[in-house]
């Protein structure tokens, strides 16, 4: 079937090409990307027969308001917009109304796979109203490796589902990191690209990311020489927390993860200082001067 | 090869019945099971030929700590002792430097796979020195899967790697945990068995992990109703964290998740007395009485 891809970055570029190879009509625009078929987004809906189906897969945030905004003037009754990134799924919530005002559908997708989903699919977790998902079936059942689709819920199910998946990672990696960084510390000398090796197969612990560790290990050398240790979020984390806290559920795992994160980030720490400072005071511990 | 095994729980018994279908002259003691073919520590010494290599599959602790001193008494120089339960390393080495005092072999074997190891194999993290390692490796391939086993060190390495692997499984099973409780608390009504199996194709959460979270929710229900929430620990989680003191290493979700097991345990928590004692003394806020 048709769909209008908008964003052909590694995500929405991968997309249209697994599509494509599933005999889909995918017609595409980004501004910046000489490959699309569209020059504008006018261009793109004119490429397309009602009802239209729009694939927003650009970054979270400004952008995707905007997109957002400019499909919500452009597009006819009837039309779909989904949205593939990893908006907040209040924001997607929002949308949903707002499209529904002007009697558009749309669809919160939430999209997991990164660059690896082109060749494995890309798990699917859709939230919206039964009709239009109903109808895109086939480009999700497409993007999606076997069972890896489904219908979670209603508007903003997708993309919660998503952003609770992203915290479970943030947790995931947290672990495997931190054993890693004892055995790296030990008296024994180990190989660690060796025993990410072996975890992978048999082990209770194996997984993909331990077989994303691996890889790298295989790329980087067990000390990782040319990794900074510095570490980035892009929000789910934080939202994922923030959901806890609302509900009164326990994440103390998922919240370390984060922190962690952040301490990776830090140039220097003032609690740390402040630590320091107060051992001085109440035991005379000697504090090292900057 | 010849190998006597000792211990036919669930472990011992998947890694016989494993090791016999690949052709493998496993004989086989323990006190409770009828099928042993030696009925005792005696007559598995005559039923294998020397050097001889007795493989003790029993619980850790005190169990494994008899059946070592029997071994020490009873096996001839040349012979191998096998520990292949979760002993700790220290332990491990201590014995083999005791093995090694009578001129016999110790390996420390790290064995993960639970009871679905008969099926895919047993992954084996093998600590030792290199002659008995070899010996045995005809053994060691035969228990696990395709690139499933190393020699990962020397003596105490395989189970100092075992432990880590179990660390890091602590953390990886509570990040699972709390990001389906937020799913279980949410606003949305979800079908956790659903996502549990989508996750399962494609997505960056994809693990072994994952498809036994999807086999308990197709077995128990979305609600685990009939599951207790109280989860023991076998002690591995906490020598990981006691390892990471001794290194300097922060390992705050390896930690958060052990406490969480045992706050799974406490029937009611004491700290949350205080700490609600203490609300009630500065800000006059109501306790609950008892």
């Amino acid at each position: 079937m048709q769909l209008g891809m908008i964003g052909l970055g590694r995500m929405g570029n991968g997309m249209t090409e697994r599509l494509r190879e599933h005999d889909h009509d995918v017609r595409t625009y980004d501004p910046k990307v000489e490959s699309r078929t569209a020059s504008s987004l006018e261009e793109l809906k004119a490429q397309l027969e009602p009802p239209r189906a729009f694939w927003m897969m650009v970054p979270a945030g400004q952008i995707t308001e905007d997109v957002f905004k400019d499909l919500l003037k452009l597009a006819d009754e009837g039309d779909t917009i989904v949205d593939g990134g990893n908006s907040n799924f209040h924001d997607s919530q929002r949308r949903f109304g707002e499209a529904g005002a002007k009697r558009l559908h749309f669809i919160d997708a939430g999209v997991s796979g990164g660059i690896w989903g082109l060749e494995v699919g890309f798990c699917l977790m859709v939230g919206g109203d039964a009709e239009p998902v109903k109808r895109l079936e086939p480009i999700f059942q497409a993007l999606a490796p076997k069972d890896g689709y489904a219908h979670v819920g209603p508007s903003g199910a997708g993309h919660f589902v998503k952003m609770i998946h992203n915290g479970i990672e943030y947790g995931l990696m947290q672990s495997y990191a931190e054993g890693f960084e004892i055995m790296e510390h030990s008296e024994f000398p180990l190989d660690l690209e060796q025993i990410s090796g072996i975890w992978r197969y048999g082990s209770v612990v194996r997984s993909w990311l331990l077989e994303l560790l691996h890889t790298a290990f295989e790329e980087h050398g067990g000390n990782l020489d040319d990794i900074a240790p510095y570490v980035e979020d892009s929000g789910e984390g934080r939202w994922t927390i923030h959901e806890a806290m609302l509900e009164d559920v326990p994440v103390p795992v998922i919240t370390a993860a984060l922190y962690a994160r952040f301490a990776s980030r830090q140039d220097e720490s003032y609690a740390a200082k402040i630590t320091a400072a107060l051992r001085n005071e109440f035991g005379g511990h000697a504090v090292k001067s900057e």
